[in-house]
């Protein structure tokens, strides 16, 4: 039977076509999203720090957000463990309306001033486009948890610029200790497709520069780790792990004490807004609302500034109140950027305490602390390369490795099944 | 209770510091005896190429090492599968005398010229070492596995100088389909330990030099991905995959012929040694013999010369040949280099066809033919950007992911458990 043959040969071929066909449109849409995402979010940084009387507003902006959800929202109130849920096995799907309820609800989060980040809503619009397709396409169960895998590779690779953590993040991130590659080379060729239509757009991420490096790959040195580094590198793996645990946790338990004394969700949002303006004034600064990439003064605590030379001993404690209050309270948007700088602000101060190189610890816990938060120590450890060069690989993976190991078992997704306990 | 909460705290210190006095002399064993190995292997190929008359010997070397194994190697026989065998299920252990048998009949393999590897050579001395450890101190099972899979990163790690790839690989190696954390930080651990001591034995690494640089981490071009470029680097992905499964099937179908006709072990390698010596007066050429590395001559084909300019047409195909026939009549040694090898010749060649830059491809086909083979797309893309530098990740993660897509279920050890169908 020739032509039989000739079929089975082609069935592969076939298949890849069929994933092809699914991934690239569907990645370009999520690309594209979040370009427009990270537009409107630059858009509303400079608005707000132009502006700086609108943080006032800010419980009105979260009852606003609140309010929508509670109206439009359904399911999509429960976000990234919604998706994760359909991953590890798809009933509903994940309503398409998430992608512009999260979009338009975090840029409004970031406008008026709330310590919120950016992966959740990137994840989102991925995960809620991917189930649109799996929908419209009318996929297989197994078919809809590759495409949804590879919608959070999408969103994660295109909202950070690195694509091959997005992918490996998208597998790591359905469990807790192992990496599944249920969709390994679709989750890649989302990520990579993402990223790229997202920079098509003209999209630009932020460079951070790590002058220390380990090892150089052109001359090598005899030694190319040096131990006692690496000890204090594990050290601070230690640290940021328990980090990640007292963040995780305390976000958790607020939100369960707002719920508590405060039924109504949408009036939530409002004591979080408030407790936020209180915080800009007893604290006399605003580097710790929005993301905090950069700040509003030259020399004010943000991500780029804790590279260096400047130390910000209470930066990560901060950051911490007015995010898990912004969470807890829920002001919609991810959890991850705010995680880099309570990550970076940890590394400053730390490596005075431990007179290590400050840009590598800063680096190494803007990693590590997410890597402890998300249980995604192999993404992490990628991500870090693909943000700082490949010179540091040894004790980046020290820092994450180490971190996910303190971090206990409950992180930022609750919905993480565990698949092997961690000791 | 104050005394009883304080123990409870302190009981992770205390298993932190159980598995710190387990793997740190563990892994200083195995990086060391990896020095040895290297050292041993260098004085070994240095004497092959000053005296080619040496090969004639081949045949009767093969004799020597299959008595040796024949007499004294009992379980040893089955090399890196049975340490696979042990980490799914421990009952017997891995013989202590594994590590010895492996390493010297494994400089004999190389002295006399067969063309096999390092890598299974230094995983068997992790492998046995880490499970002598394991007997002294009566590990449970869980235990055990751990330090199996530490053994395995510690041999990896150092015999390459890779250390985070090493870990992962350890990780990796023991199923298809995902990576499990069982054993996460005491496989880097153990790497980092055991690479840090065989470089402290003064043991260098070759250094490969990729020019080419798709991403620039400090002047970032508006697209750091290049879609055509990343076109032919997955239709390379698909070539090198499909490499990978002619090398495996080919190894172990041949491996099973020459039972057939020989069923005596001892006499087995004269086969192997004879045809050896047929190929090199045959095709006039002595490249092909050892590692390959570098090359008895300046443009001889070797895994340095692949990276540039020259093109090697045939190169892939003949290191086949020649590797397939010494490891399917058992000479002793691992299959990996001889795979670097083959990949980055054919990356080489393809190169020339498909038009694109000849390090680059030269590159990803040395770790992605690896990839294919031993099922471990992460650590190999790991291991491709400790060895090359960051600035490809992207394209070395694409040839990597689609390699092991493409290279079927039978990869080159056979113990590997399934745990999730490529397709």
């Amino acid at each position: 039977m020739p032509f039989f043959s000739l079929m089975l040969l082609f069935l592969p071929v076939l298949r890849a076509m069929k994933w092809l066909i699914l991934i690239i449109p569907m990645s370009a849409v999520v690309g594209s999203l979040c370009a427009l995402f990270l537009a409107a979010l630059e858009a509303a940084t400079h608005y707000r720090v132009a502006h700086p009387a609108i943080l006032f507003l800010l419980p009105f902006a979260g009852v606003v957000t609140a309010s929508i959800y509670f109206w439009f929202g359904g399911e999509s109130e429960r976000g990234n463990n919604l998706i994760l849920e359909q991953i590890q096995k798809p009933y509903s799907g994940v309503p398409l309306r998430m992608a512009p309820l999260v979009l338009v609800s975090t840029v409004i989060s970031h406008l008026f001033g709330a310590s919120v980040g950016r992966e959740g809503t990137a994840v989102q619009i991925g995960g809620s486009i991917a189930s649109g397709f799996a929908n419209l396409f009318k996929l297989s169960q197994e078919a809809t948890r590759v495409l949804l895998i590879s919608g959070i590779a999408a969103g994660f690779g295109a909202v950070f610029g690195t694509p091959v953590a997005g992918a490996i993040f998208g597998l790591e991130v359905i469990a807790i200790g192992k990496v599944d590659y249920l969709a390994l080379v679709p989750a890649l060729l989302a990520s990579l497709i993402a990223d790229w239509v997202c920079h098509a757009w003209g999209i630009h991420h932020t460079l951070y520069t790590v002058l220390f490096s380990g090892y150089s790959l052109r001359d090598e040195p005899p030694f190319h780790t040096n131990l006692i580094l690496l000890a204090k590198v594990a050290l601070c793996g230690v640290c940021f792990g328990l980090c990640s645990l007292v963040f995780s946790e305390s976000t958790h338990r607020l939100g369960k004490f707002f719920k508590t004394i405060c039924p109504k969700a949408w009036l939530r949002p409002v004591i979080g807004g408030t407790l936020t303006i209180i915080f800009v004034y007893l604290l006399d600064t605003r580097d710790y609302l929005g993301l905090g990439i950069t700040a509003p003064e030259p020399n004010g605590a943000s991500i780029l500034n804790f590279f260096g030379p400047q130390s910000y001993p209470y930066s990560a404690l901060i950051k911490i109140l007015f995010t898990i209050v912004a969470l807890a309270s829920e002001f919609k948007g991810g959890e991850v950027t705010p995680l880099f700088f309570i990550g970076a602000a940890l590394g400053n101060i730390l490596s005075v305490w431990l007179n290590a190189p400050m840009d590598l610890l800063a680096a190494i816990g803007f990693m590590a602390v997410f890597a402890g938060a998300s249980n995604t120590p192999i993404a992490c450890t990628m991500m870090g390369i693909e943000l700082f060069g490949a010179q540091n690989t040894v004790y980046l993976a020290t820092g994450c490795f180490i971190a996910y190991l303190c971090s206990g078992h409950t992180g930022i997704y609750l919905s993480q099944q565990i698949f092997r306990s961690k000791i």
